[in-house]
């Protein structure tokens, strides 16, 4: 395999590092911004040398991001190289053009790295899918939140401090908001559960609610009640219908998921016949990212490409309903749906998932979590 | 795939009805002693049956047990029949000579079932092993003592008391001794092992272990100090030294091992580019246990055999040093290793892993604990 790499940041170094050693996968051209000389690839700032060079079969992203990467990544699969790509957003929101093209073109396309970083996830999800349903998807699936969170948890910070510090350690990006909003949770979510499920969600039906808002005096609270915060992510059929959102989950004391700690990440699958399987890692870092990015590769070379064929869109109904804490914003609405008080913080009765979450589009200052559900 | 399926238990009826409704692969002759009609597979009472019909590729073996399974697997083989087994007893004592055999004969042996259930721990082996080194393996691999335990632990029991109760709801064999003496882990460590690695361990030099003699008093003391008693297997390899071991093992509260409930599973690795990667899943049961059963028929239909080549026959040595929880007995070498008093218990100064054992062959009445390896 002849692979030109799109991206040498923190992964793309990785990739190259890792194929270094092997026969069977070498890369051979990299796209890169920076002025760069490597022992065993060529160096390039333009997509061209890539796209029209024959001998490259397979097109390997690593720059994130929508723009150029999706006008990348097609422009490879219609030239007929395959792909393999770490870049979540970019499947999350080209899932019904990428899988279509790809196959239309014989390519094979892969992006086991784009959840869960290390953890082979997606590939797992196949493994699971030949023999069994997946009826749910989900976890703690960020370890930039998962980071702040547990911080915040074990050593009675405020928010800002351990963001500040989660930035100093490389946990956090300058600019943190994809992670503490959601959205690469939202991203992850969208991606596990269309090949879990084996069909395309109607992403703007998935609503995402972060951590950002979230205070040392929240956290206490949540201790004194025997909860710890996780963001976390949920997606589930039942009887054909399909829920998805993502948003800060109280999980018990001595839960699994309470347990994860630092920036590890916890993702969960309920097989028809397996039961619950969970799975722990790291979710991002150089070389576990790298790692599953040639895992991809060696699967396209024993001819495996997409986890799953492309399957119907479908509509996501969120009318589960939850018990929530709620603080930073008071209303009629919210009055109305008051079970308990909790410090100046109020619990609701079990409400409406998407009406919670159109609650709180409204109402951005307020911080949110949902209670466990069996509660 | 045209099946021959030996034993008609827990694990043999699952696999029926999970191959059922596929039109791949169909189980056609069952063998059974008890007196059975099947609507779609004939059923014997003799091996022969199975070993002579040609149109049968492939042997399921769920009687567990070594005699007469290994002899029905190893005429199997000889026979130019593919192999897949749930049994961790054969293939932990026969890894020599099944491995051999098969590769011989050109025939796939697969027994992902045999370690961790439901969950696919053997299979994900298979897939790291292509892309990295594996340093150390091990867990949470019985789930009859992790039920025992998780019992004892939240419900202040006695041994005795819980034991009875798992053997009402079914997670305890009437004879308990394989599971709570540590036996069972210690298939399924060696299984992981040779696998994880490519070696075949000297299993003779593999200490176990069990839980048998805890006691409501030490886990009250555990509770205190802020650990959980788990039992545990670990391998590891450093600079080309195996050790392997499976003893009862003191995690921290708030470590992901001591949210392990009930009697679910939770299986770790340690890849030199992904990191440690845990499994959690059930580690027996019906469904679960089938459902890997099949996922190797799967795997064998694709033209996948076992994990991993057969390595050479390596030794281990247990010389690593930790600290341990002794109670019920006492001599003089348990004296001079004395660190500290825990009630009527000691734990010791950092003491050799095989010596600690050895002592616990002299001792059998003692109760044993490793501390966490930080301490």
């Amino acid at each position: 395999m002849r692979i030109g790499l799109l991206g040498f940041g923190t992964v793309g170094k990785g990739v190259y590092e890792l194929t270094a050693p092997r026969n069977d996968i070498q890369v051979v051209k990299v796209l890169c911004r920076r002025e760069l000389t490597l022992p065993d690839a060529q160096v390039t700032h333009d997509f061209n040398d890539i796209l029209n060079d024959d001998t490259i079969d397979t097109v390997v992203e690593v720059i994130g991001g929508l723009h150029p990467a999706w006008e990348y990544v097609k422009a490879a699969i219609e030239a007929g190289k395959n792909v393999v790509t770490a870049n979540k957003a970019l499947v999350a929101h080209y899932y019904d053009e990428l899988l279509p093209l790809a196959n239309a073109k014989g390519v094979s396309v892969r992006c086991t790295a784009s959840v869960g970083g290390g953890i082979g996830w997606l590939s797992e999800l196949e493994r699971v899918r030949r023999c069994e349903t997946v009826s749910r998807v989900g976890g703690i699936m960020n370890g930039t939140c998962n980071y702040i969170l547990d911080s915040m948890t074990r050593l009675d910070l405020e928010y800002a401090d351990v963001l500040r510090n989660a930035q100093v350690l490389g946990y956090a990006e300058a600019d943190p908001s994809t992670d503490v909003d959601g959205i690469d949770t939202w991203h992850k979510l969208i991606v596990s559960a269309n090949i879990a499920f084996g069909i395309s969600l109607d992403i703007d039906a998935i609503p995402a609610a972060g951590i950002s808002k979230i205070t040392r005096d929240d956290v206490a609270m949540f201790r004194r009640k025997g909860y710890t915060c996780k963001l976390m992510s949920a997606a589930q059929v039942a009887e054909g219908f399909y829920s998805a959102y993502v948003q800060p989950t109280l999980v018990e004391n001595g839960a699994l998921e309470a347990a994860v700690p630092m920036n590890y990440n916890l993702i969960t699958l309920q097989g028809n016949t397996s039961g619950r399987q969970s799975f722990f890692g790291q979710g991002a870092g150089r070389y576990p990212t790298a790692y599953n990015v040639v895992q991809d590769c060696v699967d396209i070379l024993a001819g495996r490409g997409f986890y799953c064929p492309y399957g119907v869109k479908v509509a996501v109904l969120n009318d589960k309903r939850l018990r929530y804490y709620v603080r930073g914003a008071k209303d009629a609405w919210l009055q109305s749906q008051k079970q308990e008080s909790w410090g100046e913080a109020i619990v609701t009765k079990p409400v409406r998932v998407d009406e919670m979450h159109a609650w709180l589009k409204k109402n951005p200052d307020a911080f949110i979590a949902a209670l466990p559900e069996k509660n």
